[in-house]
């Protein structure tokens, strides 16, 4: 099992990234293959006590920035960190390929050099969700805006596949991501959708509401691109925003503070569960390999995390199982 | 200036409703019309010591129950109190309705009583949403599942005139929630609303994101009725697992709880700036006269709120300045 990783993607890259991949090795005997400005990675491995360990270093010389336009800079810059990490899966020299760099960017090697599982209508991307006690799996997050039934479907198969071999739910419960609980509720799209899951060989559980996903209801919960998206970054934002107010809040008084101070182990914990990079990145699923991406501002621990699930969705062979499930 | 409350309509209906529209009466000298069983409201009257008060109650019969098919019910039963209350309204005995009955029912109610503000293609239900330092308004929040373009645009102006007569936000900042910041960005609504809402005479920002949502970047949000009643229900569901989990850290040890006991008021007053019930209910806009909708769990607080918003809605003239906004 080789994970090949975008060395040079990402806003605390390389650093951040090289020490991710070495803890990936060193905490789980994972193989990596770091990507990038040669120089650069053997200067971070160095400096992370790193350069006898066994890890292949593949040189190139460009990178994809964030403000480029991700289809023509993939396009074009045949010798970047991205397109020659996605290739390398594409070759099989490598089993995944993770990546904190631009997504859209990553999305378009994927599609570009991986190329779509046959049978599979649109990839879709599967955001792993924190719940009161364990994680869901939300899809599609963003790839799709413009979504028809047939790839709801096809996420909603997709995505239970992916929690059941990468996040070990066992016969993962999906649910429809609606505005109410009834059949008929909900625009044109769900209501659309709903018989179709229903009719599937799918462990479909009916409508799910907002005030559901951090519940954990469902394991599973599709709905459309631009939802999805809008979803998950409005989660992000009242997190964050819970966080700003409790730390004003514990600021607010002397007798606050010492409370905070006394509090603030169990709120740690509170925060560490409902950060995304725990999760291990987020997987593209529908196309011919395994692409992880991470968020902009993923640090150490969440590049390793996804390389340790992306290990497990190669190992437990996801790519086939969508192959078998959706290909034609 | 006169409320007409329905007593009936709420889980904690009449107590709560009565108490609500009491207070509302003896803090800020509101007067209130109680619609419902004379005989339950009284009752209630007399436990908050307040049978002597100028509060006027108007006896009906029936009640929507929250199981019934919303408007077949309002058709039907013509001395419901959500009837009762919404005639008050047209018959202009009343300035402004408030239920915490059946959403559908009071919709009905309102589009079956009171009508469509001529030009108006179709009335918005516009969500108070807290933010860091402040509240702004979400609409559509479910009364459209799915929208047009001119919807939208129509949600963004009669949502400004609210922000500014309700809320007291001078020139709201208006932003059209997307996925990304960039007018390209988006599904095919919302691709087609940016144009539209740029040559508005509207105070239109631009796209904004839902992280941006709770950090009060935009004052009116604009979105379809189906992405709108996700966010709202999806803040829901986290703020009240995190408080669930902030919990469990606090009583996970006694050093914790001790902590806990100190920070608790600073907490508090967190829950309460994210709770919808301070906000003053929710009004539907666009038809022909002021209805509040309140959560069917409304306390007595979240009454009394929404009966202040009542009152200035109708002291401020918003549906005549809807109607000069987009009347024809």
């Amino acid at each position: 099992m080789k994970i090949a990783v975008d060395a040079m993607g990402g806003d605390l890259a390389p650093a951040a990234i090289v020490r991710g991949a070495v803890d990936a090795f060193r905490q789980h005997g994972i193989e990596v293959i770091l990507v990038g400005k040669r120089a650069a990675i053997e200067k971070e491995l160095s400096e992370c006590g790193a350069s006898d360990l066994k890890i292949e270093i593949v040189h190139c010389e460009e990178v994809v920035g964030m403000d480029e336009h991700p289809a023509s800079a993939v396009r074009k810059k045949r010798d970047s960190s991205i397109v020659v990490a996605t290739k390398l899966v594409k070759e099989k020299k490598a089993d995944a390929v993770v990546s904190a760099g631009s997504t859209g960017a990553q999305m378009a090697a994927a599609l570009f050099y991986l190329g779509r599982i046959p049978g599979v209508l649109r990839p879709a991307t599967a955001i792993p969700m924190p719940t009161i006690d364990g994680v869901s799996v939300l899809l599609d997050s963003g790839a799709n805006v413009d979504s028809e039934p047939e790839n709801l479907v096809q996420s909603a198969a997709m995505g239970a596949i992916y929690a059941e071999a990468v996040l070990g739910i066992k016969n993962p419960k999906v649910g429809l991501l609606n505005i109410g609980e009834e059949e008929t509720k909900g625009n044109k799209l769900v209501t659309e959708t709903y018989p179709l899951l229903k009719n599937s060989n799918l462990n479909f559980i009916g409508n799910i509401e907002g005030k559901d996903i951090n519940f954990g209801k469902a394991d599973v919960i599709v709905c459309d691109g631009f939802t999805g998206n809008v979803v998950l970054k409005t989660c992000e934002g009242l997190a964050t925003a819970m966080f700003t107010l409790i730390k004003k809040g514990i600021q607010s008084s002397l007798i606050a503070k010492i409370g905070g101070l006394l509090v603030l182990p169990a709120l740690r914990g509170l925060k560490k569960r409902l950060d995304y990079a725990e999760y291990g990145g987020v997987p593209l699923l529908g196309v011919d390999g395994v692409s992880l991406i991470c968020h902009g501002r993923s640090d150490a621990r969440a590049i390793c995390n996804a390389v340790r699930a992306g290990a497990r969705a190669a190992k437990q062979g996801i790519v086939a199982a969508i192959s078998r499930e959706l290909g034609r």
